[in-house]
């Protein structure tokens, strides 16, 4: 079937040049897709919400890999759990009906990302279990509409981001599926056929393009197999070219093996990526706030979910180098996103309201980590003309003073708190660096908890 | 899409030809597929067992078009039924995992088609709801693998029925599927597209073949669209020149828009299919014992499954004009054939064991019905290399005497009674017919209970 | 507690003895109780339908009692269809809510009830798993209105009987439960306590008897304790004394260890218990169609069923010993009395119609059993103020004649076949016998097809 | 029955009788209840937590008392909820097998109570609902052994909290059931039948108190009928004298109408009783950390959540005036304390190992709330023989000044922070109060977050 397959895309390619117009136009490679200039609401959005919701979120055990470790590469913890849960001949389509999701309400939601200060969202369309949370057509019998909620959700859920917050929706999708027989096929023949890639998820890619229109597209599951296989550069040519969101959209670098770090949009290079140096290219830390898992796991201890120090620590490292992060929560089966998440989301609402100007279109300044003080890190952009420094300090200092190696004050600087009213005192050290007196301030005059963003004006490097 | 499946078939086509080798090989189209001769073992069969189980066995309620009947075309009655007995989101996927099959031995059911006296079964591997049950690589997670029973139901019935007894096996396959969104895009495009025909019931089609060998392919679904559009007689001329049961495989006539009762191998014509005349070619009567359903229905009362009386008239009817009679039994959702069906299914066994050397291998006589007497019908065969004529009565005669209007006896004609000792006297009437004495025959000597066969030698006419 | 409950049972009695007003009353003793005559319709009513349906039809496996068999003396077979077929923690409770009835409807069982033939219906109540089929005040949320059909099933079979049929309705009922805890408490003290049978079993019995008024209450679970501890001759005298059914209603023998066939109404004996012999006292067979089961087995072959004839022998030999047959069903857990049950009973039903003459209000005659021929059985009656015999022939004579030895013809003795016109010729044999010539009957005009009734007249002993 | 109930109830009085000894027993009298000393654990130990588990966690929706408003007094939210998400003939009773428990680990829990610096837990044993947390003999598959997890929970939960912990265990039951038929029965007859009482909700009590020896028996469900009904004042005068907790076990004031808040051990009053004055009798506060719902409650967002400074700031004032806390968490029905109530128990903690010294083994001081200063709570203590004022402040003093009405301080007076090294200075003013200097801390050197503790010496009044 390869061979047709084949020649069914050099026609699908043909008929699609023949409406094409003019301008200039990405081509399927990787020089020429890489070329494309990342769209700027990206590099300034900085943060964004990630959402892992599906047939994973019912067992809501171990993380969204549960297929896998149950089946695929069986763990005990996994095998034990369903021998003692459940009868013997369960499947896991079986979980597919107890996706009930009734509490879902994506304008609750999307009231709870609005209130994290965050910019975009990125929502699992579908993860490597293949269950389409929109009534694909091309996931007959394991899509939302037909097994479990009834819903189009990520119809329900695009509508309410744009009808309620000014966040940029996107969409996660996988594509590889663990236990599809015709990827399975098409791997066993050493991906030289690709059945399961024109009639699953090149399709299916093409539909949630044009149907929800993402401004992002965060592809996964690449790792097996190469772009040609998944058609990758073809896709994206489009996408850039000719899909409704050619404009806008932003996409990863998950599309074949190799290409990880290396092509695409924006570079996510493992999860969790956080490289604590200043990268070259646009990269983006996707991260879990449940450390261990990307899915509702309903037997999560409080030590599993990261605390706000660890949340606003991370961030602040990620922008400094030039990162967005992705910071990830998993809504329950029944369409909760928990307290424990509302309260981080809103706790980093809370701390962006204060220090939201040093992160929101900042970019990385010369130095991201201070020479002196491993507790402070830079960002740096434009404000009302003038480039401004912002020292983020993790720790509140002690001692009434705050020492800098890094800033060389220029004449005409001053240094601020956010959140703080007034300037407060430095001196200059030689060659480099400052020491910023702290001033006594009552508890509960204190702009916020967890992190504390100095400003520095007219700073001369 | 339309244009490069269209190509992709072509494609397709010249692939296969590089196979093929020599000798008489059918061409996909009717003229040469119907050229065909049927295979013989299916005429002198006479006797199937049709099987129908799905996941409609679950709701077991009004029908197997219960998926259709409750939303394609909504009937109050399975619309309330589903208010009554489920919450409003449920959805007909989610009936799968509710498909337990628990009881189900495929050896069990095969003891029970053995005793039947039927000499070929037809599973339904697959029903206008698009569930197989096989694992088919085209059907992700809505198969019996995937989703309720975890096994493959099609490969376990294969192997009992040709382990344990003589009897052929043969698969139902359903063309369309009601709610397949492929198939209802390629229905919006005036089939002019094909994207359901090549991903997924052609693919299956392949599949089933080649995976369990039926000898009879039994095709459904076909009416909406065109053979063309179902790419059936190029799938045919695969199965007939090249596929694994190319020597003996038999298939019906359900194969596009226009073929019923015109092309394939035997007709079916329509469900129930009992002309009460000779035909001009093979066909089979497929009915149900269950007057108004083929899937199981768990609220069916004993009045509506047909007496034996109404079984056995059926099929002497049936079988004196030429047809098959495919008798169909749903099993339940654990995976019984209810005693109800055994009791018919063995009640028929028992009827052959005495009269079935006037049914198998059989063919029309002269004559089907009587000229005189209606509840006479006729077959002739060779026995012993004479050529005999069988009359079955479906009264038994009164008044000691059964008048035939139709058969001429000749001079050395002897009249016996099947599964009763000794010859019976009769008169020749001119110009035709005879009138047999009908001996006082103690109750429980009577060979049978229903229906009566008279074996009519050296028949003139 | 013993103690206290004794005491308030003394109490009790003290307070129901206020309320005594006169005429023969019974004593709460055996020899007071047994001289109570047996309400005569009870004997002319020779069937009756039994019915066993509760929580146990939900695995509807083995036998009603499954949870005993897997939990009490687990057996290997039970214990491995749980764990193949539920999660580890599965407790017998939890089938509860599948016990969905949803298809159950009393009018439709009281047609069908009607058409056997039968003139009463024994209807379990509770079985000894303690699950109540109506909504008792003492079983709170384990009972049927409680925990899965949501209905008043024991009311709406009443009032269905009633209201459709002239049967009588009765009502079984276990006065023990395998496993509540307060009988194995009672237990454990050596029935020494009575806290059970003051707070669940007698609260039961009188709130079934006041509320649904039935005429047979059919007692069982008694065998573990005596009479004292169930406060069985309390009970009975206050039904036969004092309940609104205390002229008409029947009961039967289990009343506490050493009861059963000694005292009480009618006799039962044993399950199945069908002696030959002539009985003194009137007994009751209680057997089942499902050989091995009370409760519906889903997985029950047609071999596990009782043929027509094995039914109506076994009825024949009971009736003609004195007993009636209580003739047991199982419906399925969604309400329905399947076809090869309904066959059944209304293959008695189209018996009676023929056969009832020598059934119905009968009795045994002199002999039961013919002397010379083994396959006869007899029962007398007045007709129009003449005795009659009924000679009943299990199979069909053959070589024209049948040869009775007990009968004793008188001068104007006739002999006629129930269903068939006119009167048989005979000849008396010496000292005792005779022998009847049979007719030629055509096929179509035998009056049955399982047993036959020979009605003479005037025989002289 | 009543009668007679009354009557086994006397009966049972002498029997227990008979094993009495000797001292000072208490009489079944209010007056005679009310004098017993509270044993003194309870007052020093300030915190316990309430655990709120059962059927009603399975919906998880409202609130525990969900099957009242589903039912008792239907409210909209209720039925529509049931009616968007269950067949129509769901009953509560079907929810029991749903109530899983499969993450349930009693030592979890125990860790996460020792670490909130409770001293006992309260854990419903059975609420309104009448499901028993443990195989009960008198609530028969109605339990969480035979309906659902399988388990003894209040067995499990109290071996963990003893083995694993120091903190007392304690159990909460509710003397009524909203739908149990026997209650209905003796409220219907103005409860001058207590056949509930004496079959259910007595047997129960005497069960789980000498099971489970809880230190606490926190009653409740009395409002409906008096305390003779309930058989309340023989049942305390058992737990004072004879019980196996009789030295140890404290209870609250729900013992029937009118009870509340007068008789009894401590006072609970209302819910959420918070007086905010000193109070004559001891007391408890018994409130829930979720606002609106004791059972867990799937869609609470996190503003339905009480805050930490909301949590402390209510613990102090109850302390404050003499009461103990019982914060409520309500865990899922699979058997976790979800994160957020972890999170507020553990923040508890964090608290109480900063500011325990002034709350554990405290009393009132003379002043509650001081004077001048409404967000200050006082109390005392004797520490090493001294007695110590401990001043609670709600807020942070702002101003380098906390001004105090109500203490005078001695010659000798020392002010110190708990948390914090060394003492502060002050001046006394005049004729009462004094000033504190707050001295300039460090952020990272703030004892606490959410309420300050001053620590005043040798005070005069």
């Amino acid at each position: 079937m390869a061979t047709i397959m084949r020649a069914a895309l050099l026609i699908s390619l043909l008929a699609l040049a023949t409406f094409v117009c003019s301008a200039t136009r990405y081509e399927p490679n990787w020089a020429s897709l890489d070329s494309r200039p990342l769209p700027s609401w990206y590099d300034e959005s900085k943060l964004g919400i990630f959402i892992h919701w599906g047939v994973f979120s019912v067992p809501s055990y171990s993380s969204e890999w549960f297929w896998w470790n149950w089946k695929g590469q069986p763990t005990p913890a996994l095998v034990e759990f369903m021998q003692e849960n459940y009868r013997p001949d369960f499947t896991y389509a079986d979980f597919g009906p107890m996706f009930t999701a009734e509490f879902f309400q994506a304008e609750e939601w999307a009231k709870i990302f609005q209130a994290s200060g965050a910019k975009y969202i990125v929502f699992v369309s579908k993860h490597h279990e293949g269950y389409t949370n929109w009534p694909s057509k091309y996931s007959f019998n394991w899509n939302s509409m037909d097994v479990g909620p009834n819903r189009d959700i990520v119809g329900e859920l695009a509508d309410a981001i744009r009808n309620k917050t000014q966040l940029k929706f996107g969409l996660y999708h996988s594509l590889f599926e663990w236990f599809n027989p015709l990827y399975l096929q098409d791997k066993a023949n050493n991906f030289s056929t690709q059945d399961f890639v024109f009639s699953k998820t090149m399709p299916e890619l093409y539909e949630i393009v044009n149907k929800y229109k993402p401004e992002v597209v965060w592809s996964d599951g690449e790792w097996e197999a190469p772009d040609v296989y998944w058609n990758s550069t073809i896709f994206l040519s489009w996408l850039y070219n000719d899909s409704p969101v050619k404009d806008t959209v932003v996409t990863n670098d998950r599309w074949g093996k190799g290409t990880l770090c290396h092509h695409g949009g924006f570079l996510t290079c493992s999860d969790r990526y956080n490289p604590g140096k200043k990268q070259n290219r646009k990269f983006e830390n996707a991260m879990t706030i449940d450390k261990y898992s990307w899915g509702y796991r309903r037997n999560a201890p409080l030590s599993n979910y990261l605390t706000m120090e660890e949340l606003i620590s991370t961030f602040i490292i990620t922008v400094s180098c030039g990162g967005n992060m992705l910071m990830n929560v998993g809504p329950t089966k029944y369409g909760i996103i928990t307290p424990i998440y509302e309260e981080r989301l809103r706790g980093m609402g809370d701390w962006l309201k204060v220090n939201g100007e040093g992160i929101f279109s900042s970019r990385p300044w010369t130095y991201q980590n201070d020479t002196e003080n491993s507790d402070v890190w830079y960002t740096t952009r434009n404000m009302s003309g003038q480039k401004v420094v912002y020292a983020f300090v993790l720790k509140w200092p002690t001692g009434g003073a705050l020492t800098l190696g890094a800033p060389i004050p220029g004449s005409t600087s001053t240094v601020s708190l956010l959140g703080y009213k007034g300037y407060l005192d430095y001196k200059k050290t030689d060659p480099q660096g400052m020491v910023i007196t702290i001033p006594t301030i009552d508890f509960m005059d204190m702009p916020c908890q967890w992190a504390w963003t100095f400003k520095l004006t007219s700073i001369a490097n």
